[in-house]
């Protein structure tokens, strides 16, 4: 980087007053000599808290730097109309819970919040988030009001916050240009174009869902037929097809259940699913020429019984002589994805302008704090400490 | 800016000595005092060479800065397979007769090339030209062989870089999220996403041609089936529909002129392309959240009759409620905008750092070039000089 040592130095020293970075010595002294010292992020320095209201759960997590996360709880919500005020209360407590078991020295510099639904990114205000039944609703708002905490709120669609963590520590690493599509009751799609996550006009971009790819198909909800939505959106895959039509599996485990045992029925309504999967997929490959596309949410647990019929698709389906192979797979981090993109969508500021982050006056040393995990998020955790740079830069 | 005059008078002189801008009294002195003088491209410095090699037609231009055609001159072509070697050699005597016209002092810093096909950007290899039958072409050296110049020769894809004219004088202007949807024999589309122009991995986005709007639709020659290409490319419209299924319009002038005259098999083809085109505008918009979307080529000839079928389907198929009204219609700069973008494409270069731009020693002043012109292209000459910034920064 064309700086001296002091002068890294000085930096890093700037950085840690922040509780952005610390030092550690290497694991292995490679030579003679002063072993150099590493620098990393600064595990339990600054924090951001993490929240995901999703279809069918809420989850909040406090994650420090390189993502990891420090203290993390998920609770079941029932799906359907959820009503906001209840949520938001929820959500509160959850928080709570999470920062009484950090303690309270811990620094937070904002917190993120992903949600199903389209978000004027601004403001954090929710346009619309059909699956709870939400519209119009100052969202950011209204969490920092419950909170009352002293930090920012920024809120983000869940499909745009998940390819933002797989695109920072999961299946989208190094490439520029990576979709991540993600299946629960409906279907979103975060996409990274030349290294930035596309936005639109307005912030909605990659609503892939009521994208039509079958006109005559069924009735959607919207208004509109045969979207991909309603040809492949978990409703429709416990739906069945054939002579599953009408048999309707009571949710995506008795589904799967049925698939691993060969059941007929089951494995016709994936390659049915698998053939609609492939031919938006398809479709997506041809506009957007990406690298990588994972699959995650409901789809990742699909993926090995679609996987087939996906890539028979995709090749009948591309412009394919003239493109390179895509790297096409489940996502790397599981169900915490949209949960760790919020943390990076909190973390941004920081990351953008470290002198954002306010010093502290001299840092104090404090026992670790317990590291309460729940749900799945080995991968985050294991690479969280990864992202480290010898301090001789 | 906050640079003094000084500043900003030596920036222009060395500006000038390039011959990128020059300085001209306003039209009308506003106030009491000198007039500050007005800062323009200079129309009769730098130039480039710009050329379109299209399905029925090879064009070629001499374009200065701010998208001003000096001269330039078009042929018809046959459609169908031409070979390369005699297509260059055509290319080169119109490039021969176009530098013989603006005489032998003019500069000339880069030539750009657009091309209906697959273009791998760093070298100006094209991949797949499908319309022209070409394949694995090293256009870029080709070209440079044929005219024997010592400047470097750009390759774009001709929807690519219709959306970059259209984007910096079209219909595009000021719209950071722009779509530009070009037919002709083919459908590409070029797009601008957040202010820049979406490649992909390969430099192949926006192959949309082949996106699959039909699952069951005809067979495509691609080896798919109802592509959107297949359902609304030029042969399908001549294809005809319904009770003019077969009857086959000999081009597409016919066509337009029995749908002028009110001839219902004419009509009932036109409403079948506008519900086609409107079905898989209604996905880009949905996927893109664009603030503007033009029609090029056949698709601009055709808008008037295909408007209202258009707009209902992106009414009934986009998830309108959470979205601004999208500006749709067709281009502004004509049949031109593919061969003023290679112009864009061959400036690019001058525009992102004019240092790289060799000064001349003394400029001399020279006669004034005639100006011949051939084709649409008065909206781009009328809007060459406005890109215009008073001194006083």
């Amino acid at each position: 980087m064309g700086v001296n040592r002091t002068t890294v130095g000085s930096l890093v020293t700037d950085l840690a007053s922040r509780g952005l970075v610390e030092e550690r010595l290497p694991p292995d002294n490679p030579g003679p000599g002063r072993p150099s010292p590493l620098v990393g992020p600064q595990i339990d320095g600054l924090a951001v808290l993490a929240a995901e209201i999703a279809t069918d759960s809420l989850a909040v997590a406090v994650v420090g730097l390189g993502g990891t996360i420090v203290v993390s709880q998920r609770v079941s919500r029932p799906r359907g109309f959820r009503p906001a005020t209840d949520e938001i209360a929820q959500l509160g407590r959850l928080v709570r819970g999470c920062m009484a078991e950090v303690g309270a020295d811990q620094r937070f510099f904002a917190a993120g919040i992903s949600i199903p639904g389209l978000v004027r990114r601004p403001d954090g205000f929710v346009r619309l988030a059909p699956n709870l039944g939400w519209r119009d609703l100052p969202l950011a708002d209204l969490v920092s009001q419950e909170l009352g905490l002293d930090m920012p709120v920024l809120v983000g669609n869940d499909a745009d916050l998940a390819a933002l963590a797989e695109h920072t520590r999961g299946a989208g690493v190094g490439q520029a240009d990576f979709i991540c599509l993600w299946g629960e009751a409906g279907i979103g799609a975060g996409i990274i174009a030349g290294g930035r996550q596309l936005a639109g006009r307005d912030g909605y971009a990659g609503e892939v869902g009521h994208v039509t790819v079958n006109p005559d198909g069924r009735p959607c909800r919207c208004g509109s037929r045969g979207c991909w939505e309603t040809e492949v959106g978990e409703e429709a895959l416990l739906r069945g097809e054939g002579e599953a039509l009408g048999r309707e599996w009571t949710c995506m485990d008795s589904l799967l259940q049925a698939a691993a045992e060969g059941a007929p029925a089951a494995t016709a309504t994936l390659d049915r699913a698998g053939r609609w999967l492939g031919i938006g997929i398809a479709g997506l490959i041809d506009i957007f020429n990406p690298g990588a596309l994972a699959l995650g949410g409901v789809y990742a647990r699909l993926y090995p019984y679609v996987r087939s019929a996906i890539l028979a698709e995709v090749a009948r389906r591309t412009v394919g002589t003239s493109q390179g192979p895509v790297d096409i797979g489940p996502v790397v981090l599981g169900d915490d994805g949209a949960l760790l993109g919020a943390a990076e969508l909190a973390f941004a500021p920081a990351i953008e302008d470290p002198t954002a982050v306010p010093r502290r006056e001299a840092r104090q040393p404090r026992p670790q704090p317990a590291r309460t995990a729940v749900g799945r998020h080995t991968a985050a955790q294991q690479q969280g400490g990864e992202a480290e740079a010898q301090r001789t830069a």
